[in-house]
């Protein structure tokens, strides 16, 4: 099962027995640990699909990303394609017993490559799990059909249209509208008042999600769920704490961030302390409502909020869309002590679930960063987990530590971040 | 995605523009046929898992065998088991969402290290799906727990406890109880009046059903499907007829047999002459509730049931357990043109189901049987179908007859008889 020294995950620390531990708790309680999620995700709404960014420092094991509208499935393991789409007929056929059309709202790209392979890709799977599928687009001016050539397929990309309380593509009126676009700019006002489903809900958009919102969430979720296989919560959770508005470009709202840094980090020292951990602590801040990876940076001490200089404020002033950024979260940086390749880039794993269930992974992997960097930058590259479907058939009669239980592990905290997200819908949304 | 040659299903004949077609309606139709399936599962309760035994003669795709109980776990490709935990997740969670542990019951078997193979296989991945899991045993000597030493893991057959209306094994209370005892000799009175659920429903053994009262239902499920995409049913369908009691070992009831043997060849030559088939007719004769490839023959004229000698008799006269044979089903023989390996081994494919998803498969290879016989027999081989992903992801880029699409078209016949098999023992119970 150990893949290729050239293409694999290693873990490079030597401070791994408090993850170890956490492994083999993971495994040896299996069946308790299934049990309880399946009671989690009972009379609540489950998102539709979600993708985790995980980092494992090797003595600890934490989601840091939680998103609602997952691009990137093209970088999914081919293999890994059908049990996306078993697990779409599941999530469709429990929302909706005679749906049959799909209408995927696509993000405002015509250019990024990526994400059009990825809209190809979820497209696919639709198609496979057996409905007539077809792609809308907000592009204000869109008027008539775009159609886009990549390397191996066409998308096409269509004007919505509204009528009589129900919003379609010529032709195609859909009895399920699938989002994903993360709505960071608000809500369109044509999904107002229509009869038709929408999944993820309207409130899953990043005009109303707020990062620390779902870190309160997950930090519940996490302390449950430690209770029941009696661990230390802060093993899979990370520390966190927000402050109120704030202004980057016109310097306000510092003194209560730069407080907040120097709490968050006496809190890692301490926890630190405990587990002998020889590391240096550090905080991320981040835009509290960001996505696509922007405004986010790296601080080790409270001085650097004060010292920040005019490009650093500017590049944390503003997030996709050009949308003002005016609340961030502080969350405890965790380290990644996972390279991949002989070149050792470092690595995070990203997790994707569609309904409850894990569907596979890659690895995000940079080599122009550090190992306290967000990896979610431009040169960043995926490399898809070829040992995913270990996330969910571990091997108990393997080590805790190797890859199919590794990666079971991955699964399981990739579906509590899940958990938290659904709480955290379920809490805003009307029935 | 073409196999190597050496590993690989051929289709050895030159006469397959008619299932060429049927591949080209089952994709151009595909999310038309995966609708209407949906429907249909909708309201009936599914069996929990099946195989199907198919046969593929270039002219012609039908299946020739449903099994309620399968084993053959074992001899699926491992990457497809994520599949079938997945599929076990969805099934079990709408059967019962509190549910956390399972006792199988097994076949008497403690020698045929094929079954327990599969035994095992299929332990784990019920364990992988986050149940506790213990085997029970029907064995009549069985008095206390009965290790059993496998290749690479232990299997522990429990005999059965009954107290207050529950079957458990020694501190043990299951909530639900998996059948994969197929109940050839009756159903056993400690499963009277029980609490828990038992799946598949005792109904479902060969104590009470007959592959003619299937057949029936598959007739009528192949008829509907037919008229749904524009085609032949007979393209799907195996013809057959049954007679009443008779006796093979006191020559009873042979008249009865003949005529029918002689208007099915004559209704199969019909067939045959409107599609051009050059091929001469069969019919073979089996076990009406019969299991494990017993009690099985094939006859090209009616004569050769009066020619039947002493030895084959004795072979038609019982099945499994010693079970007595009085009732046989006659069906359409469907050559399989499928072959298996430079050798080319007769090949037929097997496709197994749990609830309603196709989660594995592999060919059925016997080197010492013609394309005319039954290949469920000793000396078989299993070849894992590495392309069974393709069973759902079929790739419309690519020609009707490549292998992810024939597939698609394995998935699909597969599950209308898997909905015969469930209209079949619906219309048994009693809700």
């Amino acid at each position: 099962m150990i893949p290729d020294q050239d293409f694999a995950p290693h873990l490079n620390t030597t401070l791994h027995e408090p993850l170890e531990n956490l492994e083999k708790h993971l495994l040896s309680k299996q069946s308790k640990i299934e049990c309880w999620l399946r009671n989690q995700w009972q009379n609540i709404q489950i998102p539709f699909y979600a993708s985790v960014d995980l980092r494992n420092a090797g003595f600890k094991l934490a989601p840091i990303d939680t998103n609602l509208f997952p691009a990137g499935f093209n970088n999914l393991n081919p293999t890994t394609l059908p049990l996306c789409v078993q697990a779409v007929q599941s999530a469709i056929e429990r929302l909706n017993e005679t749906a049959y059309k799909i209408l995927i709202i696509a993000e405002n790209h015509t250019r990024n490559l990526y994400y059009l392979k990825s809209l190809a890709t979820l497209r696919d799977i639709l198609q496979q799990s057996g409905y007539q599928v077809r792609i809308g687009s907000l592009l204000p001016d869109l008027h008539e059909p775009l159609t886009l050539d990549l390397p191996s397929t066409q998308l096409v990309l269509e004007p919505l249209i509204k009528k009589n309380s129900c919003v379609s593509v010529e032709g195609f009126v859909p009895c399920i509208i699938l989002l994903n676009n993360d709505l960071s700019l608000g809500h369109p006002s044509i999904f107002e008042n229509i009869e038709q489903t929408i999944i993820p809900p309207l409130q899953s958009g990043w005009a109303t999600r707020l990062k620390s919102n779902h870190f309160t969430h997950y930090h519940q979720v996490a302390q449950e769920f430690a209770e029941q296989i009696d661990i230390d919560s802060w093993l899979i959770d990370p520390l966190f704490r927000n402050c109120g508005e704030l202004n980057f470009m016109k310097n306000e709202g510092y003194e209560c961030l730069a407080d907040n840094v120097d709490a968050i980090l006496n809190n890692i020292q301490r926890k630190y302390n405990d587990y002998n951990v020889p590391y240096k602590p550090f905080v991320i801040i981040k835009a509290d409502a960001g996505s696509y990876g922007m405004g986010v940076m790296t601080v080790h001490s409270a001085d650097e909020i004060q010292a920040l200089n005019r490009k650093q404020r500017t590049r944390m002033s503003k997030t996709k869309e050009g949308k003002s950024i005016n609340k961030v979260i502080l969350q405890e940086g965790i380290y990644t002590f996972e390279t991949w390749g002989k070149d050792n880039a470092v690595a995070e794993p990203v997790i994707y679930m569609i309904d409850h269930f894990v569907v596979g992974g890659f690895y995000r992997v940079h080599t122009k960063r550090g190992i306290n960097e967000n990896l979610n930058a431009p040169g960043m590259q995926f490399e898809p987990l070829a040992c995913i479907n270990s996330c969910i058939t571990p091997d108990n009669r393997q080590a805790p530590d190797a890859y199919p239980n590794r990666f079971y592990a991955y699964g399981v905290i990739a579906r509590l971040a899940l958990l938290a997200a659904a709480r955290e819908i379920n809490s805003v949304i009307s029935y």
